[in-house]
């Protein structure tokens, strides 16, 4: 049994679509127990709502709202009796295997930095590792925006990361770690990349070289590495296409409209990874609805079921940040 | 009559749908003059074998081939009897109004550099100014890839040519210029951009502040300014969308799908401007077909005629870059 809890005033249409998602992801998955955190009685008065009387879920009260706008951090100080905080609180304590919240995303992150911790000392603030669509196959993206002005260390322990999660996720063996830059060759981009592309040559993952905008929509590598920055761009590029896309055709009924929809559509991917922590922090969408808080609570589930968070500490740890590359020549 | 250069050994499937390029823009457009440059029996031959025997296309000969990996500026020294270096040197003699190449974009932009001149000292490379497609309007992307690692000033001056350019040739009135992050408020994003940001607020533009991958999308902004880098990801992804789209579902034959199809292939853009010279200088696609060259010397035409390069200087050149704010106290 995996124990998800769950930030029940969490999101733009909480706490309704996250009582709702809860249920259909419990009624669905034999293995997921729920813990919703959040006002106990307007929780179980949405669940009567919607005649849930099973015993997937538990309600543990945390009556304090976080609004969009707070300070991270003084709400870990202050909203000690938020669904969010509280959430992450729990998994701290070892009572829930994943912690979950589409509301104040920031203040996730410090939730999640505060009360579970870094892993190591490698980033500034824990990447979002993210799984988008391709034209091919489902990829990691990491960073998909907690971080800002990383120097080309930090974008290599990005790829490792992300390949640790690849392969703990989704079985990709030696999945292929691909650069976003500008073009295919090293010297290409700016300064950063250029040396991140150098670091990477030698970094203990398959890479695969520079890919660029469309290799990325064709799902040449398998993890995309990126500045969060960029990140965060291309990950809201590609929701805004698939909201396009539904608006201007609906959905296709075809094998292929079918295919688009499974793969394309943001809510199906859940939430994102916070890596580098001690523990499995998920982001979900603030606009998450019933669907969205269902997947988010899956995927939630089968990042903490398959390890991926601890498979990332233990690659991240393995490297030693200043190896030196050959023995001194006067030892 | 607008005369327009073009450079027939230019680009993967060169020359002969460049010819036919050729000769489908000046059929369909009696305004449009193409001045061929090439190797001239091969061009000559070309021509025939379509069966061309109009007067709306004169060939020039120059035979040296450029490759794709030249040294950009050895080109321009070494490759005065390329198509390539031909086709801008026409302009700089008066005898065109414009010059297409989709052969090696360095080496055309460098040909521009140095044979056109730059109008200003405000650009290490001109950026790349781009009409790319939204959900419900073109819009014009300032730097598309030409430039990398900007200072916050180089921005300002990106949305100053940006809204320039929208005016002119899309008639757009006080184009809505967006910077590209990721996030809306202010603080959010690289330091080069918050510091853009605030430049941006006291700048001659009508600045509607940051947008995101998703507005981006949807046409919130009429004028996207970018770093060269971002920009040049974003192109990337957007012709990406548009061949997957393709791939998976062909051409829909709908209203919607038309609309899609007229907007989202990248054909139909034709080729994109280089901004900040004394002339107009076009990049068109490396894997253009005969669509591609035909669109790109109608744009050609219409950036000439509607006279972008010019007003585009004309901005540049009305902007102090250390303009006081305020009279000195002192004084």
């Amino acid at each position: 049994m995996i124990k998800v809890a769950l930030d029940a005033l969490g999101g733009d249409f909480a706490p309704d679509v996250v009582i709702e998602g809860a249920v259909n992801a419990v009624n669905k998955n034999a293995n997921i127990h729920v813990v919703l955190c959040g006002p106990e009685a307007q929780v179980k008065e949405g669940l009567a709502k919607l005649g849930y009387t099973g015993n997937g879920i538990t309600v543990v009260d945390a009556p304090d709202p976080v609004a969009m706008d707070e300070h991270p951090v003084m709400v870990v100080k202050k909203k000690q009796h938020s669904g969010l905080v509280t959430c992450v609180a729990l998994q701290k304590k070892g009572m829930v295997d994943a912690s979950v919240s589409a509301g104040n995303s920031g203040a996730m992150m410090a939730s999640c930095l505060l009360l579970l911790g870094k892993s190591n000392d490698k980033f500034a603030r824990p990447p979002i590792g993210c799984v988008i669509p391709t034209a091919d196959h489902p990829v990691i993206l990491v960073d998909a925006g907690a971080n800002v002005d990383e120097r080309a260390s930090t974008l290599v322990d990005f790829a490792i990361a992300g390949s640790a999660f690849a392969e703990t996720y989704f079985g990709y063996p030696q999945p292929k770690v691909g650069l976003l830059n500008m073009g295919e060759e090293e010297h290409k981009g700016p300064a950063v990349l250029q040396e991140a592309y150098q670091l990477l040559k030698s970094a203990p993952v398959n890479f695969i070289g520079n890919i660029e905008g469309e290799d990325l929509i064709m799902g040449k590598a398998d993890v995309i590495v990126s500045s969060g920055f960029t990140g965060n761009v291309v990950l809201k590029m590609l929701e805004g296409f698939f909201e396009m896309h539904h608006k201007m055709f609906g959905s296709i009924d075809t094998e292929a409209g079918r295919k688009f929809d499974a793969m394309w559509d943001y809510r199906m991917t859940g939430g994102a990874l916070l890596l580098g922590l001690n523990g499995t922090g998920i982001i979900a969408h603030g606009r998450s609805d019933a669907l969205a808080i269902e997947k988010a609570v899956e995927v939630a589930a089968k990042y903490a079921e398959s390890g991926v968070a601890a498979k990332v500490n233990e690659r991240l740890a393995a490297i030693k940040d200043e190896a030196p590359a050959e023995p001194a020549a006067e030892a």
